[in-house]
């Protein structure tokens, strides 16, 4: 067992704040995004980007509708440099898109992150440095003053290095690091410092960044840090609040929500919340969580299999199975039940007076992301009737009446269990047409031809050819109709006792191409059901197949 | 674009709870724990385990120390029933666990799954009904009082059922499902029409089980809807509040958390969250989110990778590099400032006088689940110096002075971009044998063999043998002591010119074995700065091989 581990981890403190108004709000608006993909992600990969990967991951932010992109940490070394410097000068940033980059509160590096940039229509420096304890007291060994005092001189170089380039639209940004795990009000404190400095307006605000670098509390906590943040910072008008969480505790989407709610105004995160250890928050998630409560994140996810297909070859990690929205299991149902549901909430959503998205099991409609509906049903030994009925209406257009899918439940279980693995579309129609003899070569009864009269008292002969074993055989019946006619023929020729006992029939497909699906109940000569299916481009012909496929299965 | 989502989906309610508790609260406890990974977790995967992956599972379960599992749904099949009754059978269910079954409320299913449990020491029945309004309107048409009929009648059933097999301890638990899409008020009434069947007590309470079946809201939303209930429901003392939680807009993990602050007492889930769709909740993280605030949950992954490894074994969904606790890469830093706050924080953790866990950047001593220390730390391009010192130390016990790991840092550079891929320890290796001409052969100067004496007037004097590009020859040379005795020769015999400026030395390993590093930071002619190493069982000869690894890189 873990030992008990009250002596080597404590519980994160309480943030006294009583009157916490975050609980009772609602979002209402989405936040501005920046993607830090390019910076936290990428540092954070086994193999990081090469210049290919940057500017085709650059591309996707820009289609997605990301208007402010971290790019790298351009001190750190010239391949970061040259990557983003080539990106000013490439000509492909639009105009309404801010470069982001990252800085330490050094004199060269502030330098070189200004001139990494260098030409840029517009571009947010984002300075930072640690101010939580563990950092000063493990880290830098350093007083709160000299913490304080970094900060000052940072954004002092900042003031300066944008002055001397007047034809860029310059953007500050200052993170105090790690925001949630510093004492509250030495965060303002320095953040004061720095604004002191840079004296932001609101027309021209700082952003202030307030990292969760390390996930460590309940959601909740990140909250109400937010809150008081922005209760006590002075000037907060002149600020754009910038949330920046991780995953440590699996909460980083929570946190993020939350923050807003608490009064953020921007988010940082990656695609599919890559990014250091457990990765930053998912900005896929937090904008699509918006979506399904009628706000347009302003983010285009509308076909996310080319999003993901970018971000895993870019960052060589799969996005998972079940990752909200975009795993390829999020929108399937094994389960009987669930695939019940879901045919039913498909079928109301064709009559409601409303465009309303109510379909049961499904959060959102898959087509908003460039889905199709064959992943929603997949079939396996755990799934009942819905599962096959919805695979054979979605791929061979066939509506089975509903006691006729309880017969054919039965093949397909037993399919399942011998099987031992998922049915897919191919499987199950292999079994109906095996169940119900349909399009099969080899079986006892086929029809060669036939034609059908009227006879002068009213009653319908059905005069046809049918191979028994192959051997082609001349017959005929006469009933009330079709149907009879032909299950007096094969009781008369081949000694099959059927009795119908219920016909439905539909068109398959439309318009000059369609044929017809017949499907017949009857019953045998013991009482057992017997079912036949029949399918043929003419709707007669149809029901012909139909009893000779129930023909088919009598004689088994 | 996405198109306007306004007219397709809408916000979720917020609920009346202005004088919410939860926001103050503070998890001090663990809840009761079921996995429901043989049941939620086995009907969302593509191909459901077999009884051989069911029973080693469930195994594991028992090893982590899981009281409550549910196992199945009996009635949905011969296969879900007999699994369940072998597992009654083998006598391997400890007499402190209990079996949980789920039922739909129908008399035939819920004594099937009361006879699939029966011989068992104790069981949990389970059974539900849809209560909410979207299963009542679109999947089931009935009216609420039909829907509270049908969990009246099932829970008379329960009963009756329980009653007449006296030898098992029976426990009752009752799910109103879609509980977090349904009205609160009328959930609490169906709960209250099945508590006044059953007639719970405080000593022997039921279940009552809220699902967020599909996750619909914020978490402090599910959690606002857990508050409402737990103060609402009469006769409260007599349930046990139980957790459903699901993972569809990602934050599935959260609203387990909050609910427990809002007053649940039980938490239902999947070990990694598997489950439908997005997943349940993930037990592994709930539980070791409490053990990292001081709690014990009761719960032992003290060796996570045996869990991870069944897990994947059974499901056959892999676990994502970035899940949290468990992931490949959730402990891992690339980047040189994380690797350098690490590096310092297990430094300092071997000085402190408590013992609680401080390393930055790693919110669980990964000990802790079984896991070293090797992949805390990987190298890439990104990396500093703090990445390949750390590696060098844990790899090969080398502690390179501060201003020789910025010397090396170059040759690390070089090769990670040459390389274009992560470095492993045996790369780094290589590299600083390569930087340092140690333990390589081929080199200009070569130590054969060396004697050292002590002249009359005290000064050092060495004679030895060296090869020269392969070819030996007897030198020697005087000094103050080995060291300026072994510069001299190189001078003497060779015209190279080289000052000492700092030398250190270290032993490396312990006992018989130890050998000692010597590293040697010398000045060449031009005023370069030159760095020798020495490894060698004898103190002195470390340094005389240092000496000749800085002339081997004076001469190239």
């Amino acid at each position: 067992m873990l030992s008990q581990p009250s002596n080597k981890y404590q519980a994160f403190p309480q943030i006294n704040l009583p009157d916490r108004q975050w609980p009772s709000r609602t979002i209402t608006a989405p936040p501005r995004w920046l993607s830090t993909d390019l910076r936290d992600g990428n540092q954070s990969i086994i193999d990081p980007m090469d210049a290919v990967k940057k500017n085709r991951f650059f591309d996707l932010l820009i289609e997605i509708g990301v208007k402010e992109i971290e790019v790298g940490f351009p001190s750190a070394g010239a391949t970061e440099f040259d990557f983003i410097q080539g990106l000013v000068r490439s000509g492909k940033v639009p105009l309404d898109v801010k470069l982001q980059v990252l800085t330490q509160s050094r004199e060269d590096l502030i330098r070189t992150s200004f001139e990494s940039v260098e030409g840029a229509h517009s571009a947010i420096v984002h300075l930072y440095n640690a101010v939580s304890p563990a950092w000063r007291n493990i880290v830098f060994r350093m007083s709160k003053d000299e913490v304080r005092n970094i900060a000052k001189t940072g954004a002092q170089i900042m003031r300066d290095e944008a002055a001397k380039r007047p034809d860029t639209d310059w953007h500050f940004q200052y993170s105090p690091e790690t925001f949630s795990t510093a004492e509250l009000d030495f965060s303002i404190a320095v953040c004061e410092e720095v604004m002191g400095v840079l004296q932001p307006t609101p027309e021209k605000p700082i952003i202030l960044n307030l990292p969760a670098t390390v996930e460590a509390a309940t959601p909740n906590i990140y909250a109400d840090q937010i809150e008081y943040f922005c209760r006590n910072l002075p000037n907060r008008e002149s600020a754009v609040i910038s949330l920046h969480t991780h995953n440590d505790r699996g909460t980083g989407v929570a946190a993020a929500e939350l923050g807003i709610m608490a009064g953020a105004d921007r988010v940082e995160g990656c695609l599919f919340g890559n990014g250091e250890r457990t990765g930053n928050c998912c900005l896929v998630t937090v904008a699509l969580n918006m979506y399904t409560q009628g706000i347009d994140p302003g983010l285009d996810f509308s076909d996310i299999d080319r999003v993901i297909e970018t971000v895993e070859y870019c960052n060589d990690i799969p996005v998972h199975q079940r990752h909200p929205y975009g795993g390829e299991l999020v929108f399937t149902a094994f389960s009987g039940s669930h695939q019940d549901a879901i045919k039913k909430g498909f079928a109301a959503s064709e009559t409601q007076n409303d465009a309303l998205w109510r379909v049961p099991y499904l959060p959102i409609d898959p087509a908003d992301l460039g889905r199709d509906y064959e992943a929603v049903i997949r079939v396996n030994s755990q799934s009942g009737k819905g599962g096959f009925a919805w695979v054979l209406e979605q791929d061979q257009g066939l509506k089975l009446p509903k006691k006729m899918q309880a017969d054919f439940s039965r093949h397909v279980q037993h399919l399942a269990d011998d099987l031992g693995r998922e049915l897919d579309a191919h499987d199950i129609w292999g079994a109906f047409q095996n169940a119900y003899h349909v399009q099969t070569e080899n079986k006892h009864f086929q029809l060669v031809d036939y034609e059908e009269s009227r006879a002068s008292d009213g009653t319908r002969i059905f005069a046809g050819t049918i191979a028994v074993k192959g051997e082609e055989q001349r017959v005929s019946g006469r009933g009330n109709g079709l149907i009879s006619s032909v299950l007096s023929t094969i009781e008369e020729s081949f000694g099959l006792d059927l009795q119908i006992r219920d016909y439905t029939e539909h068109a398959l497909g439309s318009g000059r191409d369609a044929r017809a699906a017949a499907y017949l109940e009857c019953e045998g000569a013991d009482g057992a059901t017997i079912w036949g299916v029949g399918i043929d481009e003419d709707v007669a012909t149809a029901s012909v197949r139909a009893v000779l496929s129930a023909a088919n299965s009598a004689v088994r």
